[in-house]
């Protein structure tokens, strides 16, 4: 018997490990046991006394005794061809190609005519109906075309292969043996009965479960593979995989108009998560989310009618739960679980309004990390120290891990750490379960999303690094771990008035991003509120691109805001003096080297009053503005470092004139930080490098001592 | 007495310096003599037998005497305020501020309300007449504001020191003792009748003076000082100052339409070089150049009516004289003269139709080059290396120098280095003078601004680097001294069918700018031609941001004829595999280090087609694409180098299908180049570098043989 107090931590388990489950159980004080994919969990460790059994269970794939009864209800894409250049007066466009077989064919039930789309991308029109036709048997749309044009074909398709078991399966090599999981759609009646239905069976079946996880709902992110059975095309946040003409004509009914192909489509962006979001397709978001939580929530009542519990997984089939949309709280679940890969994505999780948070940490007990002579400890430390930072100031409520237990099992070092890490989380919640971390500002982030999309701004594929993402995010690793309050906004929130408690803005991504926010900027009421917000005494801080949009001689259009603009070529005639930078300012104080990421070059001092914190290049890197009452800082760049976190929080503070209380819970070195709970009179100084550090730390009061501490470590003070 | 037949030189002389100067006249074979800003010819030296008087003629500054009777005709501007944002419900703007008073005074002899406009530039609209006030003795204009919006005032402004002698009395220190030249508009009646009488007088009062160098007419190009009389802007073609009322008026009759001050002010980029022109911009550079060439006409033959000749110096006042504009060729010139900085400058002068030509060289004889232990042939070598390229291919008929000869006559090794100059000058102007160069393909540069702005491409301030235009200008510089007939097309003259001896288009440029061309890529008919000219055999190359706007799913509009196309981040989730290089291909074979100048990031390959010849940084850098018959090449920029410059003849000969051909007339080292006229059956080998060189040389007919040939040296062979 398991001691429970120890508990908030699940691990794995699989067949024929009993005793050594018993053995890991024990040692790192674990009150719950789960499945895997690939993994099932037998009798006898079901029976384990004191823990929770938690067992996945996929709504809409894995039952292809009944998907193939119903072919019509698989799951559905709007899709877009390859571009094709014309050069005659009739072109044929293989519309597939490009695409895996395995996963995508066409879908001839509907009617092509009625439901695709071919556009003349030269012109930005959609070919006439009657100026294309499609061979069915050779997956061939022939299209009267205009010589040098450029069309593409706006196609529906069947997924006939479910992404995450087609990405396991090819991955792991599974071969003939496991069948293809075929996805269904919940929208139409056989699947929609059947979800429930099913449900009920297996609540039935599985008495032992304590805790239901789904993984997930309905509707997967998009994720769509090539011919070489590759990925194509991601977006963690994509609803491409959610359409259906049932869909369409259902949202037609309640919104009073009808989507088209090109609304999913979006010129081949498919409304990723970098697009500014047209109202069209906010509106199609909203028709889903509430539908999809509506139909999850009659899978959740029936789970707790069987009195488990019911958790989702924060990933795979999520599309339509996103947990800080309108709806997701009428859900009714006990608990959202999900990967955690750094503070950000930890945050994505633990910020949830939902009574249970569980981050799967990393690595996953796989054989790509658990190989001889390999240590998984290494990834493991980097993984905790960066949730670790996020923990303290945004607990979640569990840990655990996923994959083979036996593998892990045969690495004691890794197995040692673990069992620290579930030492130190323990600590932890203790603490920050009964009171609130310090916060030293109020910081809101603004995008063309805002708040439902939490701490998912410049997530492509979540967890892994883009281009032209890393130096954006950064500044969200940065804030996931840092003493400062964070919230999301829009740019209906700052039309409708900003909220007084909010010290500093932050503004952040390439020009024309759904993350610097493009046309809103041409926005009066969106510049106004701005300016008014700044000049009447708050904070603005405006990363890569803030505020931009070519207009009126000016690309950012809060250059006098942020005292900074971009050259764009066409006023290179302006001599630039103003180049000097300050050699001692507040801001840059800790910062000895500047990692932008990647440049957004150009950049020039509107006047001599800009404070100019970095000048390489022929262009000012990084600059602060003094506005009215109110001040920003300007950087090119924030990769995230212990060094770039350290100058986040100068500059924040900076802005929200709030200099005298940076010296509050704080460590001298870059390397540590505090995380305090005024309430109990308790802080902590966590050591986020791999060196031992000595350093002057200050208390609440400002009052300073010294502090050693190892590698990664976290020691407690008391006030 | 001078040997005529020597010739072709301009030397500049000054008081007191007679025997030296017969010296000098001699040793290097100068048959023309020159004074210079702040030198005068004195009486002796203009009788020296056998040589031309040049002497400089302003007709429209330097006659205060006249200028001072007439204040109401001086030189205008339409100027722009700094951008004020507004905080109140009444502003203030201090429109005069950011000007350098002993330059600029506002003109309120015309009503304000009239010619005046202040903008919202938060609104891009126009405020209401009504709306504000001028109070002139404040020099302040107090505006109705809406809190939070931008305000400028765009006002009429007279300009009452000429730009060039201001910079000249100002980097000189001339201090009180010369007055400021005052600038009076010759479309005033005072000015138009003052000019022709003056220049009658100046004539008969100047019977030794055998040329008349205008320097120049009536508009000076865009250069405007700041309060603290340094360099506001520049603008090479700037006619910012050829405005006035009565022009407007005028053009209003002509054109059917009245221009507004934004027509001028653009926003603040006052219609920049790199700015996409408007039909109405278009419309007042004709006007104004009908009307400069027609006036210009009238003093050019009263010039012929004393049997002088008339040339102009291509700079200064230059502004309605574009040699490569529709009316040039009325005023009836003998000849251009301007400043060489290097070979695509010496072409902006030596492609110019006119009966003679002349460049002056680098340095100019002032004390900032020869000052003790400097050593001014340094620059004179780099200078004539780089300028000899260009005369091979299009001769000047003359060369010069300027400044201080007693300055120069004290560095001897400068002395012998020039007279080196002149003779190697005159060598090559024997053999190019009586036959056309060897041209290996002809070569189109497609832009917003076409032939009228003919080798003026990326152009800011004359011979200065710019760090938006130092990418794209190493092109046009490799081009002035390539084997290639180069033309400058628009997007007009694409539309009107791309002429059929074209083998190459070239587009190259930062993203809407006038160089890359911006919306022009929204018109299908310029596609259209653009791709079935590569589809049908043309060639197409791609510099920097080529065919970029961002439309219809694609920022390259011709990625399909280009292979690749750039993320802006809307697209991160489609995987990019094709970032393979290919390792051995023609255009690359003698590449060692790609220095492209400044980074135009983010470009991938959109299919395994795409020939990928650099691959860095997660991007593609340069690439090669087979596009139906024809070929193109990109690369993301091309600061000038010998290496670049061979990779750019390498990439014109691939993308011609001309790869035959590289070896003719060819050095294989890419120091050294091969000029070529085969209906003399000469050809000769150039060595660009500062090294001494041992290579393979190919004749026209392929055949081989080695050259050696010392640093910066010229060596002729006979077919």
């Amino acid at each position: 018997m398991i001691d429970k107090k120890r508990g908030r931590l699940t691990l794995p388990s699989e067949a024929n490990f009993y005793d050594e489950t018993i053995e890991m159980l024990e040692r790192l004080g674990a009150d719950a046991i789960r499945d895997s994919d690939g993994t099932y969990l037998p009798e006898d460790i079901k029976d384990i006394e004191g823990v929770d059994i938690y067992t996945n269970f996929f709504p809409s794939r894995g039952h292809n005794d009944f998907a193939e009864t119903v072919p019509f209800e698989r799951s559905r894409y709007f899709l877009i061809s390859d571009f094709i250049t014309a050069t005659e007066d009739t072109t044929e466009i293989s519309f597939l190609k490009g695409y895996y077989p395995e996963q995508i064919i066409a879908d001839y039930d509907y009617e092509p005519k009625d439901w695709w789309e071919v556009y003349d991308r030269t012109l930005g029109e959609v070919v006439s109906r009657d100026d294309w036709e499609v061979d069915k048997e050779k997956n061939i749309v022939s299209v009267k075309t205009i010589p040098y044009h450029v069309y593409t074909v706006n196609f529906l398709a069947y997924g006939i292969w479910d992404p995450v078991q087609m990405y396991n399966h090819i991955t792991n090599d599974w071969g003939d043996e496991v069948a293809h999981h075929i996805p269904f759609d919940v929208r139409y009646e056989k699947s929609s009965k059947f979800v429930e239905e099913n449900l009920e069976n297996w609540l039935k079946e599985n008495p032992k479960t304590d805790v239901v996880r789904f993984t997930t709902f309905f509707y997967q992110f998009s994720l769509i593979f090539n011919e070489d059975a590759k990925e194509k095309y991601v977006d963690w946040f994509g609803y491409s995989n959610s359409v259906s003409p049932e869909a369409i004509l259902e949202f037609e009914k309640e919104y009073g108009y009808r989507l088209t192909s090109e609304d999913f489509i979006d010129q081949g962006f498919y409304n990723s998560n970098y697009r500014i979001p047209s109202k069209r397709y906010l509106d199609y978001i909203d028709f889903q989310q509430k539908y999809v939580s509506s139909k999850a929530k009659r899978l959740v009542d029936l789970v707790h009618k069987y009195n488990k519990k019911a958790i989702m997984f924060l990933g795979d089939h999520w599309i339509g739960t996103e947990p800080y949309g309108k709806y997701f709280k009428n859900i009714g679940l006990d608990g959202v679980v999900g990967s955690v890969g750094d503070g950000a994505t930890l945050r994505i999780i633990s910020d949830i309004d939902v009574p249970m948070t569980e981050g799967r940490f990393l690595p996953y007990f796989f054989p790509d990390e658990f190989y001889e002579g390999n240590d998984p400890s290494i990834e493991a430390k980097d993984n905790w120290v960066k949730a670790r930072r996020a923990l303290l100031r945004s607990p979640l409520d569990r840990i655990g891990y996923g994959g083979y237990l036996s593998l892990a099992y045969k690495f004691p070092k890794f197995i040692d750490y673990i069992t620290k890490v579930a030492d130190e989380f323990r600590e932890i919640h203790d603490i920050s379960s009964k009171a609130t971390a310090y916060k030293s500002c109020k910081v809101a982030i603004l995008n063309s999303w805002g708040k439902i999309r939490t701490w998912g701004a410049y997530v492509v594929a979540h967890g892994k690094w883009f281009k032209l993402g890393y130096s954006y995010s950064g500044m969200m690793e940065a804030l996931s771990g840092m003493d400062m309050e964070v919230t999301f906004i829009n740019f209906d929130d700052v039309k409708a008035g900003i909220d007084d408690d909010i010290d500093v803005i932050i503004n952040a991504g390439d020009a024309y991003t759904a993350f610097s926010g493009g046309d809103s900027f041409l926005d009066p009421e969106v510049l106004t509120n701005l300016r008014k917000f700044v000049y009447e005494g708050g904070g603005f801080i405006g990363i890569g691109d803030p505020t931009a949009y070519q207009h009126q001689g000016r690309f950012f259009q809060l250059a006098d805001v942020m005292g900074v603009d971009v050259e764009k070529g066409f006023s290179q005639g302006y001599d630039r003096y103003f180049t000097k930078e300050i050699e001692d300012h507040f801001i840059t104080k800790d910062l000895e080297d500047y990692v932008y990421g990647e440049e957004r070059p150009n950049v020039y001092a509107t006047s001599d009053k800009t404070q100019i914190l970095k000048y390489a290049n022929n262009e000012v890197q990084m600059a602060a503005n003094e506005y009215g009452k109110g001040r920003s800082f300007y950087a090119m760049g924030l990769a995230y470092s212990l060094e770039n976190t350290r100058l986040l929080k100068r500059a924040i503070h900076y802005v929200a004139h709030k200099e005298d209380d940076l010296e509050k819970y704080f460590a001298k070195d870059v390397r540590l930080e505090v995380a305090a709970y005024p309430d109990l009179s308790k802080y902590c100084v966590i050591n986020n490098s791999t060196d031992d550090v000595k350093s002057i730390v200050y208390d609440g009061k400002g009052n300073s001592h010294e502090v050693e501490i190892e590698a990664g470590d976290l020691i407690w003070f008391e006030e």
